[in-house]
Formats: structure tokens, sequence, C-alpha cells
């Protein structure tokens, strides 16, 4: 289970580096997409589990702000880039691994 | 249909937008990604099909370096700023659309 | 006439490009200019209009921000990077073209 | 007249404001125009004149590189954000004062 | 004494362009520190004190912000900003010079 | 002992956070300092001890790159933003504590 050896191997530094990467770039969410407002995110959280199922990680990222715009673009930018991160940092050590579902698993907005 | 709805209304732009989005992208990948390496591209590119099904945009990119470096993370973070642009400005046309497939169709390397 | 080849040729692109480039551009007035706020844009908008003596591309930006500073210089900048994206995406059609006049054409503030 | 006076109440800080400026905008150039290649810049230069007239100031921006690629895109971004800098430290002294002209002033490549 | 030299020969320029880099940073403080909030920053100041005892440069930075959260974050990262400025630009007059001190002279918050 | 209580409750995610911060800070070197080329590493590396005397983390960075111009200047800014983010991550636990030395270690150059 090529993921699984991989978190054995360099678990933290890997979920570590992707965290950072996804907080860091929902911080960029108005540069790299174009018609998104520049928010400033008040918290943005990514974190990781791995189903029973041992074949993939869920990565989940949630973003709060104080302002009337919905923020979901900054959550799945946070997503997207943790998971690049992570297929960055494992494909050296499995040169068949490969991303197959970046996908969004849930979004939810709170009023404020 | 959603996004042949999107399409009819505003294709050139929403298709345009997340091709430069995706473009611009890739040559932050080594900004957005902590251990990627940061490579002066000579290439990329952000092409669209819509395949007969109608529910969905497949995007592929494919990136172009004259380095010893593979560079197929330059290709997927185009791919998913791409897609993370068209859902951005989708989603006041329709509430409910979102992404749901968000991945990496295909990966090729060529020697130079 | 040099510019409308272009148009002809590639229009949709170039102007579309353009005007990316010019949205992105604004809300990165605060990195380029050192003494500028960062300032978060409510609105940003870039058009093209094509004169009737047909030897130039006429670029107007407009911007809006619920603050009490003015925001010129995001249109300006705007202006701008667009003008700069036209005259690069132009320049390998006709190695004579060039920007004669990358100017500001009209400021208009108003009150919130 | 307005530049004049900008220049002796604040001459070195709004020039080297605007050097610095510049300069920094010609190593962003591949971020902020979307076709142009991410180019490792090897020199740049920006410069300023003060002819007779007394009117304006004319910026002057130039740029090496060790490759193929032409970059007068970095020379012109150069000259492009510094005028916007300078406007943008001399608007508080004068609320008429205006960018009239942002243009291309030369433009020279040298093979290597 | 080094530091007095470089001041001689380039001063203007250098603490010129410490200052812009400083103040360019400060303003990038949420891109660069992983957890730190994007903060629309109304002030950054960039001083420089030159002590009788002639071997250093003392790099003062005051940010302000009309919000909740403190700034120090954004004053440290202006200081160390234009102190590696400083250094960048010095280093080449005197191979042997070093920065060896980077650090907190002070911290203030003024509440608002 | 501040700087050990913080590492007891969040070593992991601090120290992992400033070695990524640093990274990618390096990789922005040329975007931060004003006259610094903009150079493509081949590698960096930010490391962390804990000496005896347990008052604080001495953090070294190495960078390599495959060009005659050296690159000091990312291995510094790699350090400065990595001791950037370990203040800001642990100044919530302990108000008092503060960088007091962010300072060059040791600087190396290898040819090629």
């Amino acid at each position: 289970m090529k993921l699984i050896q991989a978190q054995a191997i360099a678990k933290g530094n890997v979920l570590a580096a992707a965290r950072i990467a996804g907080i860091l770039a929902a911080k960029k969410t108005g540069e790299l997409i174009p018609l998104c407002h520049p928010l400033p995110l008040t918290h943005c959280e990514v974190n990781f589990e791995f189903p029973k199922k041992g074949d993939r990680i869920v990565i989940t990222a949630s973003a709060k702000i104080a302002a009337q715009t919905g923020i979901e673009m900054e959550a799945l930018t946070a997503v997207s880039v943790a998971a690049l991160t992570i297929y960055d940092m494992c494909k050296a050590v499995d040169k068949h691994i490969r991303i197959t579902n970046v996908r969004l698993i849930s979004k939810t907005k709170k009023s404020i």
C-alpha cells in the first residue's frame, strides 16, 4: 500500500508540508483564481484522514472569514495544493503513485 | 445541463480565464509546492474538451522544459487551478454546481 | 493595420488574456507599488475599445473598493499590465509592432 | 512645475523607490504577463532623465539575460511599474498630477 | 570600517533599497509566515540609525493596522528583509562583511 | 524554559512549519531582495538544533545551485523566515518570548 508506506517513512513531514502548503495557498486564492476577491481569511485549517480502505488520504480544509463573501474557493484551493504537495513528496517513493481523485468532499458555509 | 449552459452563456470567457489562470499557476508551481524546484518552463498549454456525455469538462495541461527534472507538478498545478477557476466562474450561474473530479487524466514525459 | 490583423487572428484570446492579466495585476498593486496600501478590491473591470482610426486599442479599467482610500493605482496597474500583455502576445505576429502610448485615458472616483 | 517640485521635495526617495519597484517588477514579468516565459534576468537597470522642457521624467530600463529569448517585456514592465510608483508617490503633492505618457521610448536587443 | 565605507559609497541607494524592500516584505508577511493572517497594513516605516560605535546599522520598523490583531510579525519581517538587502548590496564591497545580529530591537503595540 | 515548552507541546508542527516556510522563502529570495538575481535553486535545506544550554534553537540552512552565483542570500533568507515562523507560532504560548538573535551562524560556498 504505497500511501501507507509513504506515511510510515515520512508521514509527519509529508502531511505537515501539505498542511502548510494548503494554508499558504488558501491565502493566495485571490492571486490564483482570476475573478476571486482577495479575502482576509481569519482561519484556515487543513486536515487529513486515512480511511480503513487504506488506499487514499482524505484531505479536508475549512476556512473562515468575517465577510459577506463565501470562501469555498479558499478551502478548495487549500485542498488542491495540499494534495499536489503530497503527490510531489511521494512520487519519488513510488513511481506509479498517482492522484486519482482530488475532489471536493464537502462544503459548508456558516453565517456570521 | 449546467456546465453546458455555462458554456453557452460565457464559454469564451470562462475557458479563456481558466486557461490563463492555469498557465500562470504552472509558473508558480515552485512557489506553491514546498519541495518543488523552481523551473523555467519553456511551454505550457491548457486545453478543454467537452465529452459527449456532456456533464463535464475535461481539462488537460501539458508543460515542457529543457531540464533533467520532470515537470508533471507544473501540469498538475495548471489543471487544478484551471478547474478551480471554472468552478469559481460558474458557481454564480448554478448554486448546485460542484467540482466532483479534479483529477489527473494523463501524464507524459518526453526526453530532450 | 497590424493591431487589426492581430485582432482578426487571435482577438478573443489576446483580449481575454489581457483582461485576466489586468485584473490579476490590479490585485497585486500593493505588491508592485512600494508605498501603495494593500487594498481588498471589491470590483475590477478591464475593457477594450477599437476606435475608428483603427491603429490602437483603447484599454480602460475601473476598480471599486469599500474603503476611504482611492484606488486609481489599482486601475492604472490593471491598464498597464493589460497593455503589456497585448504587446507580448502580438509581438510575434509583427516584429515592428510596438506600444506607443500606454497612458491613462481617464480617472474617476466615486464616493461610497 | 509639479514634477520638479516633487523632485525638489522627495527626489531621492521617489526615484530610488521607483527604481527598486521597477527592478523587482522586471523579475515578476513572467508572473504578470500570462504568456511570458519566466526568465532568469542577469541584469536590470532603471534610469531617469529630466529633459530641459521640465515637465516630465524620462524613464529608461535595460535588461540583460543569457538566453535565446528577448526580454523586452522585462524592460517594459520595469518602466511601467517605475512610472506607476512615481505617480503613486507624487499624487499626494499635487492632485492634478497624472501620467500622460507611459510609453516605450526605445527597445534594443543585443546578441550574446 | 566596512559599513561606513559602504555608507560613503552608496548610502542613499543601499538604505533606500533596504527601506523599500522592508516595506514590500511587510506587506508579504502573510505570504511568508504560514500561520500569519493576511493583514491590510495601514502604515509601515523602516528607519536606520548609525550608532557612534560605527560598526553597525540599527534598523527599526514600525507598522500600524486598524485591526484587533497585533502586527509585530509585519515589523519583524520588514526589519529582517531590510537587513538582508543591506547585506546583499554591501557584500560585493567587502567579502568579509557579514550580518551578525539581525535581531528585534524593540516591540511596541498601541491600542486603537 | 519557554522554547523547550513550545518544543514539547508543538515541536513537530512548529519546526515543520518553519522548515517549509524557510524553504519557500529561499525560493522567493529574488523577489524579496531587490538586487538579488532570481536563481533556480537545486537544493535547499533548513535544520534545527537544540543546544544543551536549552534557551535557543539554532537554525541552519544550506542551499545549492548549479550556477556561478553565490546563493548565501537564499540560505540567509531561509533562516530568517524560518526564525520568524517559529517566533510567530510560539508567541501565543508565551507572551514574553522574543527573537533575540536571528543571525548568520555560518556561510559556506562550494564550487561545482
